[in-house]
């Protein structure tokens, strides 16, 4: 076994039965793989997690109906989420050979200076052992084998998943698969890890082998989670991608001349997944008198989908009663009286204004997950500005505006690039591409570390650690520090970026 | 006024009276300064530093006599911390000048992705204001005008120092002279300020306007900040550089072949600036029987020097009399039983075996700030693997070994790796050069963050949060992430780094 799923390794019905409920066994084994899995080759490592990549595309007609029917996302959007997460493993796989990830600098000695100046090599090492939370929402993309997982892998640190509850007979057969996977391809034992269970998940925060923890989820249990990580006696980096709510600001100047067009993309974009998307636009600040509420109300679709589990679907049900209740808040289109029984919803839009929002701006910008959105009038540029001074962080903004408008912009942009991630224009923020220069990350409470990001390819660094080699004898120098730069890097030397020639500029 | 001094801005006697014990009015005022400094061009911004710099350099003769009255550290000393210190300022001017601090990073659109890829750009932006907690060992280095000071400087963040209490004149006059310098060179006002007071430091620290944290001081105070920072309704970064042991490793080849010339070095290492250096090397694993010990009693000079504050020496010699309580340490030089009246002290080497320290790793492994150091004889390289094994995180961790011993150093170097952010061969770790390449920094509990550094340039990274522009319109965009690249940026584009052409190489 190159990886451990504790309680049943080689069971066959380890599909069916729970993994470990203690962490102890799992986390161990990933700190015996780290130091291998730190000093594997970049292209050891990127073929380790195109392998991951290939099991997963070659199981996916076993992978979508068990994710259908735990999860009722439908198979069209779980075929193609299965693709995304591989061709993130693959992305990895990408930035890994490329190596630039690394931050290699070296500085000569110099003799000449004040004090002497030793020789000084600086580069990027895998922290140890993750741990990874898995989220409901993304039963491929942000589970077992999604992006924590796929960046952690790829920065050389050995992972440990916390399941979701929410699809527990997927998480084991895509834990199985990976343990396969990687066992083939001779990853060293204990680089993959699956753990199950509430108090699992806090032991696994809380072990001592346990370096870093990225997590997807809640506003409420991902601070629990962010504040124990925090109380340990070495405290350690959480990542959590929280609850947002996504700010959207429409102009006057785009709502008359493409409120139709508006109207269908917003709708669109909060109902995608049954409205279950984290970067789903949850407050909407259009103008008054635009007719663009009436367009939204026509494109509003009555019927819903499931939502993920009855938890999921009965919060929901609070979250649009706790709305309500503000007295504030008028329904524009759907049933905004629900129960959230059987996982059933459908889609609700909800009105208020400026001042409400700044009267309770806890209830009224709190997040609502679920095919939901709340429509923020405003009367003038004066009161939109009083409006986006209320907003909490995000993981995104959004804009529509005319070119014409541009020059009156620069204050909003400013105010919605203090508060998000992410800066959209004249679209929807519910598509994250999976490239180098995503951001999916913004400010407290939407994320815990707003200085890193959880999808793209920067998303390595939160699993890497700086170690500086000062005179040391070339042949104790890592590979990537020796002179003659065996692994093709790019390289700041004495302050200058060198970049490796590239054969294809031949 | 473009900085702030609450309590006495502009009042004659500013250089005596305290700075405000009110946080509220300079974090405010920083606030304010927030986002025209974070606009600023990169020639804006090195100006600044570099003014700062000029004024610092144009006072050290009104400087280095306040500071050597406060701190006792002698005119050599302290002049040449006021060079690193503007040295330091000047080369963050040219980190901020060259840019590749920025990230920058672009994705074109790709209308044949699926789903299609929008147009995404990313780059760094200031996270706001940072509060910095001066230390009293490197009064101008790690103070007021300090790499904290600089780093955040160049970030882009306005700054709140939190003056240390052992050097309150001196850091008056550096702010006074650090205000007139950004007024005169039209800083937005707020751009920094300075408050004094320990409960000031704590309000500072939860101050909503804060958005980050450095730190350089005692674990303990460090530990108490970082719970405080950690609790906040958004919780936000500290960086926190505590105590650290430093631990040396000399091989019995290098203790046979250069006993004298090993002895030397580390006495004046452990010495430094009477012993108050973060890098100071606390603990030497050394062979039994080579002579060693006896080369380092001879090196050991019997008079010591005056240390930082009375708070401090008489620490120092609880920290010895806490190492001599435990019953397994032999006094090898100095008078071991101190009361550190009047800051005086005189140097102390003790030494134990692996045996006592794997009994009493708290005590044995813990810093005694000050001129001491403790030895730990071993017998084999088991015996010092499992030495080395009880270790806590340091800032370094340095080797002492000859060129035919390479093959055999593999195992300590990796487990050294594991616990610090510097690895020195043959040479000693308490210089720390400021250069592209430093680390500064370590595991815990030697720093709070893992990921960062708090010397060298890429400390600035620590002030920064990533943010995309997904489809942005070219006038809305930041200067750095347009087409054209006014600023001529190293980027990465599509994947691949480019880096614009250099006029030198044309």
């Amino acid at each position: 076994m190159s990886t451990t799923t504790a309680g049943n390794p080689d069971n066959e019905g380890a599909a069916a039965g729970p993994a470990s409920l203690s962490v102890g066994p799992v986390t161990r084994a990933a700190a015996e793989a780290a130091p291998d899995l730190a000093d594997a080759t970049p292209g050891d490592r990127a073929r380790l997690l195109a392998a991951v990549a290939d099991a997963l595309d070659a199981a996916v007609d076993e992978l979508v109906p068990l994710a259908d029917e735990e999860t009722a996302l439908g198979e069209a959007r779980l075929r193609g989420e299965v693709s995304r997460t591989t061709g993130q493993l693959r992305m990895f796989a990408d930035v890994v050979t490329e190596g630039s990830y690394l931050e290699v600098t070296i500085d000569h000695a110099r003799s000449d200076s004040t004090p002497p100046r030793p020789d000084l090599r600086r580069m990027l090492h895998p922290l140890g052992p993750v741990g990874v939370f898995a989220a409901s929402n993304f039963p491929f993309a942000f589970s077992v084998a999604g992006g924590d997982t796929a960046s952690a892998l790829a920065a050389g640190c050995p992972v440990v998943v916390k399941a979701h509850p929410g699809h527990p007979r997927l998480s084991r057969l895509t834990a199985r698969i990976v343990t396969a996977a990687l066992t083939d391809v001779g990853a060293p034992t204990g680089t993959f890890g699956l753990v199950e269970g509430y108090e699992t998940g806090r032991d696994l925060v809380l072990d001592p082998h346990i370096t870093a923890v990225g997590f997807t989820g809640s506003a409420a249990g991902g601070r629990a989670l962010s504040d124990l990580a925090a109380s340990r006696p070495d405290p350690i980096p959480f990542y959590g991608e929280l609850g947002s709510i996504n700010p959207v600001v429409i102009t006057e100047a785009a709502a008359q001349r493409r409120g139709g067009q508006i109207a269908a993309g917003l709708v669109g974009s909060f109902t995608l997944g049954v409205g279950q998307f984290c970067t789903k636009p949850g407050v909407v600040f259009l103008p008054e008198g635009t007719g663009l509420e009436d367009a939204i109300r026509a494109a509003t679709p009555a019927t819903g989908g499931r939502m993920l589990t009855t938890r999921i679907s009965t919060g929901f049900a609070d979250g649009l009663r706790a709305l309500l209740a503000t007295g504030n808040v008028d329904v524009v289109a759907g049933a905004a009286e629900q129960d959230g029984a059987d996982r059933a919803t459908s889609p609700v839009v909800l009105a208020t204004d400026v001042e409400a929002v700044l009267a309770q701006p806890d209830v009224l910008l709190d997040e609502c997950f679920g095919p939901t959105t709340l429509l923020v009038r405003y009367r003038d540029a004066a009161e939109l500005a009083q409006g986006l001074h209320a907003l909490p962080g995000s993981l995104t903004a959004t804009v529509h505006a005319e070119d014409d408008e541009v020059a009156e912009l620069g204050p909003i942009i400013a105010r919605l690039r203090d508060t998000a991630g992410r800066l959209v224009f004249n679209g929807w923020p519910t598509g994250v591409a999976v490239t180098w220069s995503m951001q999916h990350g913004g400010t407290s409470p939407a994320t815990t570390s707003s200085l890193h990001t959880s999808v793209g390819a920067t998303a390595i660094r939160r699993f890497l650690r700086p170690v500086t080699y000062q005179d040391s004898p070339a042949a104790l120098l890592p590979e990537a520090l020796r002179d003659e730069n065996p692994w093709g890097l790019l390289r700041r030397i004495n302050g200058r970026l060198t970049i490796p020639r590239d054969p294809a500029d031949e």
